[in-house]
């Protein structure tokens, strides 16, 4: 991965638009490493974002989410889409590169030109889905992706968080793990806007799909509201994975139709603004190696002659002057 | 638990000050709730507390956590030292009272009036430690305990959080468990000042020793630095439970000579002041009723007139005026 702070960032995005890989990657790269290019990245990089379809694949570890990731870059391409894959693994301290990881989870897709492969550690706080993951996909958007598979290697929290940065959240269930109970546990019942029993060979699919509909029955959904498809696939031998991009399709119809898409992505934009704001003011704060107003107060707090509150009153008061 | 916004604060910090339970719990309600006495109460307390040892309390489900806390509190009350204990439930929704849960947990001691015993559930983002945590403690310091332990009922990553409110660290962990690994994958092996292998009449407490003793030396320690004790208990029967109390008193004696209680707590308090300035950020920005800079901006990245880092700065920049 590399670090150098210079490079023809106009000329990068231009070959990333035309589809040229090693441009994508090195603005990801880029975009990863925190680069002082970063800013003049995103500011050309913003026009031409908004036209991919993200769409989030969650679930337990062993569910297939690798081989139906895979599957359905299959079914993408069949249908002559660019697509973009980020694989973000909140277990590891390591990003950027991850190649040889890359090469081998997809490779049936290696070598296609209109297929983008990312890896991504999470980097953010408490093992939260790293900042950067939300400018990578917005590389890959104007890069020209019509579809961006976003996909969590490991297990975890950030599936909901996965969740917030996708228009459509794909959760995947396999028959024989516990997975209805899980879900309900995890949160995900509610982040889904379909479902795909994967493994649908085995026994049990159909209890799975049962539990599941009972449980989604639970819920109250407003009039006209989006309903939830629960769908089966063998995705290791692309059986029923043409259905699920039928329904990927059907419920981006639905976002664009109800007008939900542009409040999600509202919402979207909103977090992503207040994240890099409040890193923004953290950093001034914060600097570590200078004695700073933060350090005064802190120490005045620990002697007890103010409060934490009257402290924070007064940090922002010294940072809006 | 009372929502009323009227108080005597002043009242109620003199009366906890001088051993009311009543009033501590009141005061940590005041703070649980956001309470518009909240600024007052904080100011009140400030010139208070810093006189107690916070020790943290983490392990994995079935270490024997609430037993081992009950012992200690125990011990600690045979020294004749008032006592808090914090336990903060992660995956609770529900906060404050726990009044029954508290009793059941904590039954040799409920009665005791120089022990205070309060539950807490986190509401903090992504299941990290409730915003409210660090203020309870202070109540709890302000009303005079000698030591309070903050224990983490549940799982997962806020153990990490819990070391970071505390000034001595104990790690409990259990024979069988196959704790080591679990341990070093949690990140444990770092936070611990003193770790205590719990039902140590078991088969597999002197592997468990070994092993550890083994992970803790490969981390490098500046010279004169803390050499973590590994002590071994069996807390349902108070053995071993003494020589805990003696090496927390001991790390204790260690964090103030080498300047480092200091410098544990400085820290502390900056985290504290930064969420709270943060925190404060947040609602000025975010207020959802009202059609905020924030949502014009992020209409704007949306459409793709400007880019989240811009939109950032501007955020800041209207702040700023």
């Amino acid at each position: 991965m590399s670090r150098r702070t210079t490079a023809d960032v106009p000329g990068l995005v231009a070959k990333a638009r035309s589809g040229d890989a090693r441009s994508v990657a090195r603005l990801i790269s880029l975009v990863e490493d925190a680069s002082p290019l970063l800013r003049e990245v995103m500011a050309l990089l913003a026009p031409l974002a908004g036209g991919a379809h993200v769409v989030g694949i969650t679930g337990s570890p062993g569910v297939g989410k690798s081989t139906s990731t895979n599957a359905l870059v299959g079914a993408l391409r069949r249908q002559g889409k660019r697509v973009g894959v980020l694989a973000v693994d909140p277990s590891s301290p390591f990003s950027g590169g991850a190649l040889l990881g890359d090469r081998i989870r997809m490779q049936d897709h290696a070598l296609d030109p209109e297929v983008y492969i990312r890896s991504m550690a999470s980097r953010g706080h408490l093992g939260g889905l790293s900042w950067a993951a939300p400018q990578a996909l917005r590389v890959l958007d104007a890069a020209g992706c019509d579809v961006i598979l976003v996909e969590t290697v490991g297990v975890g929290q950030s599936e909901v968080e996965i969740a917030s940065m996708a228009d459509t959240t794909l959760v995947l269930l396999a028959p024989g793990m516990g997975d209805g109970i899980q879900a309900a546990k995890a949160g995900i019942l509610e982040i889904g806007d379909l479902y795909v029993i994967n493994k649908a060979d085995r026994d049990g699919a159909d209890t799975v799909r049962r539990e599941l509909r009972g449980m989604l029955a639970l819920g109250e959904r407003p009039e006209g509201s989006w309903n939830q498809p629960i769908l089966k696939t063998v995705a290791m031998r692309d059986e029923g994975v043409d259905e699920v991009v039928e329904a990927i399709d059907a419920h981006l119809a639905h976002l664009r139709d109800s007008g939900e898409l542009a409040r999600r992505r509202a919402l979207r934009a909103r977090e992503e603004i207040e994240a890099i704001a409040v890193t923004s003011l953290r950093e001034r704060w914060g600097d570590v190696h200078a004695r700073t107003e933060l350090d005064v107060l802190a120490e005045q707090v620990v002697a007890g002659t103010t409060d934490p509150y009257a402290a924070a009153d007064e940090l922002l008061a010294t940072y809006a002057e």
